[in-house]
């Protein structure tokens, strides 16, 4: 596992700063998780009440994207942070805005959750959404333990998953319009699971992006653009433990 | 017309470093514009040569995303800007990002125009993209101006044109989802023609973010995720000659 050296400092107000920044950032991050499990479980389980019930927490990741997001000037501004802690400071503040954009995405999903339960219908499409949001899912998971953690083989991991989503992606895409020339009666029906299907995907690129983030914070480097085995070559030759 | 007092520095490297940090911006706003226009252009004339051009152009937009970022980065450890300052270095960071995501969008745009080019067809579509691109074009315009010049009043009017922009997608879509059910042999078709809508909107939601970093880097208000009436409440209540 990696070790972030942040800066010890003299002030113990400094320390409990930082602390409190991971923590929130972290709490919000649940809160997230929790939201896109939801949204995918309401459309598995037809469950309007599961998808309403993700939709009302969205003011609160919003309120929590603002805060941290002050939380993170205000230590610019009274701190004035160098290295990894400035890392810290900077990373959070992206972090926190790709979450937010992960419960915007998830709230979409829990909409089609709503569409698709008043529409009744035979649930064409959901073995593919299962399977992608499953996938989705577990990158959610080890990105948020690999910001716990500090650790960059996760998120590398992390940015690989992604290509795999991507391809789930075009394929249930595929599937999908096949079912809706089959069956043109069905298309709105079918275009609700394509969106959905989409917000999932997107859930999955800001997940790579939290990633990207993480590596940032632990090692300084910037990997957004590049190719995964690119990054792969730059986290490897940057590792404390092997120079 | 506002007016942004960045804070006058004894050092000219200092006011030299946050008018550079202006001109790079305003730079890359006016090469994601180009990669935005041509792609709607690109669709709209079966243009696979500028479709092209605008997928080459990626790359730069992808560095100067990064070399904007390293920049702020810069001016933070080096100058540790307070007040206005820091406000301009932590919107131009924020509204690199989203620059960087529009480019991202016009991408997908231009490779829905190839694949439309290579289908023939009919320009079942083509009236509502038309339209939908001219509008988020004129946000596009705006947003830099406003930027270019801090101008408060005319970000304000970019965040309301979003609103009219998200009802054009809407029955947009709606459109195109009756093209479908008419004609069921021009589903994979249409659905690309809807790809690229959906691109095209996106952009206009990354618009209203940057016209809301332009109103806290002018004004110090966080107006996201507040609605338009309030947003204007907000800013017309710190308007510096009303108060």
């Amino acid at each position: 596992m990696d070790r972030l050296e942040l800066n010890q400092h003299i002030s113990q107000r400094y320390n409990a700063d930082l602390e409190d920044l991971r923590t929130e950032l972290l709490e919000m991050g649940g809160l997230v998780q929790e939201q896109v499990r939801d949204s995918i479980a309401a459309i598995g389980q037809a469950d309007a009440e599961l998808a309403r019930r993700v939709i009302a927490v969205e003011d609160d990741v919003d309120a929590r994207e603002v805060e941290l997001d002050e939380h993170c000037t205000s230590i610019l501004v009274r701190r004035q942070p160098a290295a990894s802690d400035l890392r810290m400071v900077l990373a959070v503040s992206k972090i926190t805005r790709d979450l937010e954009r992960m419960g915007d995405e998830a709230n979409k999903v829990a909409k089609m959750a709503l569409a698709l339960v008043e529409d009744g219908g035979n649930g064409q499409g959901y073995v593919e959404l299962r399977h992608l949001g499953n996938s989705v899912l577990r990158m959610v998971d080890d990105m948020l333990n690999a910001f716990a953690r500090f650790d960059v083989n996760t998120a590398m991991a992390v940015a690989k998953e992604d290509s795999n989503v991507d391809r789930e992606y075009k394929s249930a895409t595929r599937e999908l319009i096949t079912y809706m020339m089959e069956d043109p009666r069905s298309i709105s029906r079918v275009m609700n699971v394509m969106w959905a299907l989409r917000a999932i995907e997107r859930i999955g690129d800001h997940t790579k992006n939290i990633a990207e983030h993480i590596i940032y914070l632990v090692r300084g480097l910037d990997v957004r653009h590049t190719s995964v085995s690119e990054m792969e070559r730059q986290v490897n030759a940057s590792d404390p433990q092997v120079r």
